[in-house]
C-alpha cells in the first residue's frame, strides 16, 4: 500500500506511524503491530498508531524522528507493508509466562529496547514479568552483561579500576564528593559516573555540578582520568549502559524496581571496574529494612560480581537520618567541598566516606584502610586531589565553600518543646525538600542544626528550609508543618508508629541508580 | 505555573499534556505523571508527556480531545499543577505485588480505565499482574460486576433471557446465525451481541452483517428484541462491559487473555442473562486443548455464574477442522442462510447448532432440546424466525443465498495424491484468510470441498480460496501453498509433528470474544 506522506508535530522516543483506521483494517494491523516504511532506498519498521480524524485514509502521519529519517516531504507517497514484530516480542511473552530465558534472547531485548524498537505496553510486560517472575542469577548476569554491551564504556589505560555505589534512600549523602579524591589521592583510579535524583532531593551529579561541570563526553572523561586518577561525573550524558534510563522509564510510575542489580553493576562494567564497594543505607524508610534484606542483596551483588569479574564489598550503613547536615545540591555540594577544604566534618558523613574509602583502599592491599582514607582526607590530600579533579573538568579548582550559596528564601521551624531528638524521617525530607524545588532549584533544600540524640531547648532552631521561588518555598513550609520531620522526646519515646494513621499519605518510592 | 496552549494536530484515547523539559522539571513531574489543567471553569487532569522539541518552555501542547473539553485558544494561557496520580494506581500496585484485591478496589481501577484515566504503562501494569498473578473466584466476580456496572445495560420486559457464547478459535464457526432464531422461534428470549473478529477470520458481527444491519443502538437492540424475542447485533456499539475493548488493546500485542472469564460474563450480565450455554471449542490448535483444560474453565465459567446469578452450561465441542464448508464472512452468512431456508445444512453445523440450542431450550423445561431445536430448523420457523429477525434490524427479509457473493477472484487448490483427510489444521486456515483479506474484506475466505475423513483422488479439488484483491490473493495463495492447510494419507497417518521444524512460524494467537 502506498500512502501519501502526512507530517506531524510530533516527537517519540521510538519511530511511530499513525494510519487512518480504514488503511490499518485494509493492510490487516492493529495498534502496536509493525509496519515497514519504504522512501527511496532508506526502510524502517515503525510501530503502529491508528486514528479516525487527524490521518485521512491514503494518509500516514509521521512522527518527527521519522521525517527526519528519510528524506521526504509531506504528500510525497511512501511504501507501507505489514511487517512481523520484533523476535524480541517472543522472549518478553517467554518470560511473561514464567520462562527462564537465554542470555541470547536476554540480549535480544535489551539490544531492541536500545533500538527503540519496542511499544510502551511491550516494555511495561517485560518489566512487569521481571517483577512478578523474577530472575535467576545467570539472567541476572546476562541482564546486566547486555545492559553494559549495548552501550559504550570506558577504556583507560589501567585495568586495576577501582568504583563505589551507592542504592540510595538515604537523603543528603553526598559521600561521593569524599571517598572519590581521597581514594585517587591514594594512587588508585576511579571513574565515578553517578546519576541525578529520580525520586530524591539530590543525586551527586546534581550535587558535583554545583561545584564543577558533570556534563563530560566520553573523551573528555577519559582525559581527566588519566591526568587525575578520578572524575566524578554524569552518567547519563555518555550512553553507559543506556538501556537502563528506558526501564526507569517504566519503572518509575510502577513503583517497582527489578533492574536494581543489572543496573548498578552494567554501570559498574562499563567502566570497566574491576574493585566495588556497594553502600546499601539500612534503615526505617529505605529500601532495605532489615539487617535481612540487607544479607540478601548483598549476596546476589556479591555472586553476581563474581560471575561479570567484579569483586564486591556491600556495606549496610545507618541511614535513619540525613547524612550530614544538608540535603539539597548546593547545600551538600557546600557542606561536602568544606569537608574537603578543612579535612574534616559532620561525624557521620566523615565516618561512611572513610569506611567505603578504606574498604577500596584494602582491597589495593593496603592495611587499615578507614584510618588510612582518615589520613589523606585530614592532610587535605584528598582535598588537593579535588582540585586537580574540578579543574580537570573544567571547573574553577580555588572554588571555596563561601562560593557556594543556597537559596534566598529562608525559614527557621524551631521546637516547640525541649528534650532530646528521638528520630527523623527520611521520607519527610524528601518530600518537603522537593517541593521546596529540588533537585531541579538548586538552592533549594534543608539544613538540621539538630540531629538524632542532640538535645534540644524549646526556641531552639530545628532545622532551616531554603527555596528560590516564593510558590515552592510558601508550599514547602506549609509541608514542613503538616508532617512529623523531627520527633522530640524526654528520654526515650517508645511509639514508632499508631494505626490507623489520619495524617494524608504522601506517595514514597525509591529509584535511584 | 500558567503555560500557553498550543494545540497538537493529535487524538488519543486519554486526556495527554506535554510539557516542555524545562517546565516539567519546574513543577517536579515526570512523564505519566498527571497535571490538572484549568482554564475558566473547567479542570481535567492530565497525563503528562515531556519533550523537548515540539512544545517550547511556557507552552502546553493539548491533544484534541482536551483542546475540545476547554473553550481555550491557542496561546491562551491555562493554569497547570502537579496533582496526585488516580487512587487506582495504588491498587494495581497492589496487585502487582501479588495482593489479592478488594471488590471496591477492582471496581475503582475499571472505573478509571474507562474514564480513561490511565496511562498505558499503568493499564499494561493490570492486565500483566492479572495475568501472572492470576485472580481468586471473588475478584474475578468483582471484576465482571465492576466491567458491567461501568457501562450500558440492556433492559427487557422479560426476566427469562437466554444467551449464547462462544470463546472461540474455530475458523467458520456460524452457529449462533442458527441457534438464536431456533431459539426464539421456540418462545425464548435471546438478545445475541456479537464482536467483531479480533484475531480470526470472522466474528459473528462481520458475518451477519453481510444479511443485516448490527450496528444498532441500545434503543433499537430493545425494539428489535421486543418484537422478535431475538436480535443478532454488535455489542461493540452500543458499550456493554467497555472496559473490555481497553484491555483487549493491551492483550493482543502480548498474546494474553487474563480477562477471558469476565469478559464474558460481564457482556451477558449486562444483557441481564439469567440462562447462558458456553461452547467450548476444544481441538489441537485451540485456545483449550485437552479434556482437562475444558473441565477446569467449565468449572470456573460455572462457578462465576453462581456469583453472577447466571446458570451455566458449558459444551466442549469438536474443534480439529473448520465448522461447515466455509471461513470468511460472506461465504459463512451465505452458509448459514442457505441451511436455515432449506432446513439443513452441513451435519457438523447443524449438529453443534442445535446442541447448543436445545441446552437453552431445555434450561426453559422443555425436553430433548437437541430434537425440539432440530425439529424447529427442519420445519423453516427457525428461518421465518430469522426473517423476523432480519426485518426488525432494518435488513431485506427476502435475502436469499445467492444474493451473497463472494470475492471474484478464486483458486482452486487440487490434492496431488489420492487418500484421506487425516486432518486439518485452523491455524493455516486462518492465516491464509487473513491474508486474503478477511475480515475487512467480507468477501474473501476459503471453500472447503473436503474435510476430515473424506476420500479424496489426485486431481480433485480441496478447497477455494476467494478473495477480493489482487495483491491480497497472490500473497494468500503463495501462503496456501506454503502452510500444510489439509493433510491426506493412506490410510492413518500417524505423524502429527517433528522437530526441529523446518517451516518458518507464522504468529498465531486467539483472542475472541
Amino acid at each position: 500500500m502506498f500512502l501519501k506522506a502526512k507530517f506531524l508535530q510530533l516527537e517519540a522516543d521510538r519511530p511511530i506511524a499513525i494510519l487512518n483506521k480504514e488503511d490499518a483494517a485494509e493492510l490487516g494491523v492493529k495498534p502496536i503491530d509493525r509496519v515497514e516504511l519504504t522512501f527511496g532506498k532508506k526502510k524502517i519498521d515503525a510501530i503502529v498508531n491508528i486514528a479516525a480524524r487527524i490521518v485521512q485514509e491514503g494518509e500516514i502521519g509521521l512522527y518527527m524522528e521519522i521525517q527526519e529519517t528519510f528524506d521526504i516531504k509531506p504528500n510525497e507517497k511512501m511504501r507501507v507493508r505489514p511487517v512481523s514484530t520484533p523476535e524480541s516480542l517472543v522472549y518478553i511473552k517467554k518470560k511473561l509466562a514464567g520462562k527462564t530465558l537465554k542470555p541470547a534472547e536476554i540480549y535480544k531485548i535489551v539490544e531492541d529496547t536500545v533500538k527503540h524498537k519496542l511499544s510502551e505496553i511491550e516494555l511495561t510486560a517485560f518489566v512487569t514479568a521481571l517483577y512478578n517472575r523474577g530472575m535467576t542469577m545467570t539472567e541476572t548476569a546476562s541482564l546486566s552483561d547486555a545492559m553494559t554491551k549495548t552501550g559504550r564504556s570506558l577504556k583507560l589505560r589501567t585495568k586495576e579500576i577501582y568504583d563505589k555505589h551507592s542504592i540510595g534512600g538515604c537523603p543528603g549523602d553526598k559521600t561521593s564528593i569524599l571517598v572519590v579524591p581521597i581514594v585517587a589521592a591514594a594512587g588508585l583510579t576511579i571513574p565515578k559516573t553517578s546519576s541525578r535524583a529520580i525520586t530524591s532531593p539530590a543525586g551527586t551529579a546534581d550535587r558535583f555540578e554545583c561545584i564543577a561541570p558533570v556534563a563530560l563526553s566520553l573523551d573528555e572523561i577519559r582525559t581527566v582520568v588519566n591526568k587525575t586518577n578520578a572524575c566524578l561525573v554524569w552518567g547519563g550524558a555518555v550512553d553507559l549502559a543506556p538501556a537502563d534510563d528506558i526501564y526507569i522509564k517504566i519503572e518509575y510510575p510502577l513503583s517497582i524496581d527489578p533492574f536494581l542489580l543489572p543496573s548498578v553493576m552494567s554501570k559498574k562494567k562499563a567502566v570497566n571496574a574491576k574493585y566495588v564497594v556497594i553502600d546499601v543505607p539500612t534503615g526505617r524508610e529505605t529500601k532495605i529494612q532489615t539487617k535481612e534484606e540487607f544479607e540478601t542483596l548483598a549476596k546476589e551483588f556479591i555472586q553476581l560480581g563474581k560471575k561479570l569479574n567484579i569483586k564486591v564489598n556491600c556495606i549496610s550503613t545507618y541511614a535513619n537520618q540525613p547524612i550530614g547536615h544538608c540535603v539539597g545540591p548546593t547545600l551538600e555540594a557546600k557542606e561536602a567541598l568544606s569537608t574537603l577544604v578543612n579535612g574534616k566534618g559532620p561525624a557521620d558523613l566523615v565516618d561512611k566516606a572513610t569506611i567505603l574509602a578504606g574498604t577500596l583502599l584494602e582491597f589495593s592491599g593496603k592495611k587499615n584502610g578507614q584510618k588510612l582514607a582518615h589520613e589523606i582526607l585530614r592532610s587535605k590530600k584528598a582535598y588537593k586531589k579535588m582540585q586537580e579533579i574540578i579543574e580537570a573538568q573544567g571547573g574553577n579548582p580555588d572554588i571555596k565553600p563561601k562560593d557556594l550559596y543556597p537559596g534566598k528564601k529562608v525559614a527557621e521551624f524551631k521546637s516547640r518543646n525541649s528534650g532530646k531528638i528521638l528520630w527523623m524521617s527520611n521520607k519527610a525530607v524528601d518530600i518537603i525538600s522537593r517541593e521546596a524545588g529540588t533537585p531541579k532549584d538548586k538552592g533549594a533544600g534543608i539544613f538540621f542544626k539538630k540531629k538524632i540524640g542532640d538535645t534540644v531547648k524549646k526556641g531552639e532552631t530545628l532545622f532551616e528550609l531554603y527555596a528560590e521561588k516564593t510558590n515552592k518555598f510558601n508550599r514547602a513550609i506549609e509541608l514542613a508543618h503538616k508532617l512529623d520531620v523531627v520527633k522530640i522526646g524526654k528520654g526515650m519515646g517508645m511509639m514508632l508508629e499508631k494505626l490507623p494513621e489520619k495524617r494524608e499519605e504522601h506517595e514514597y518510592f525509591i529509584l535511584e541508580r
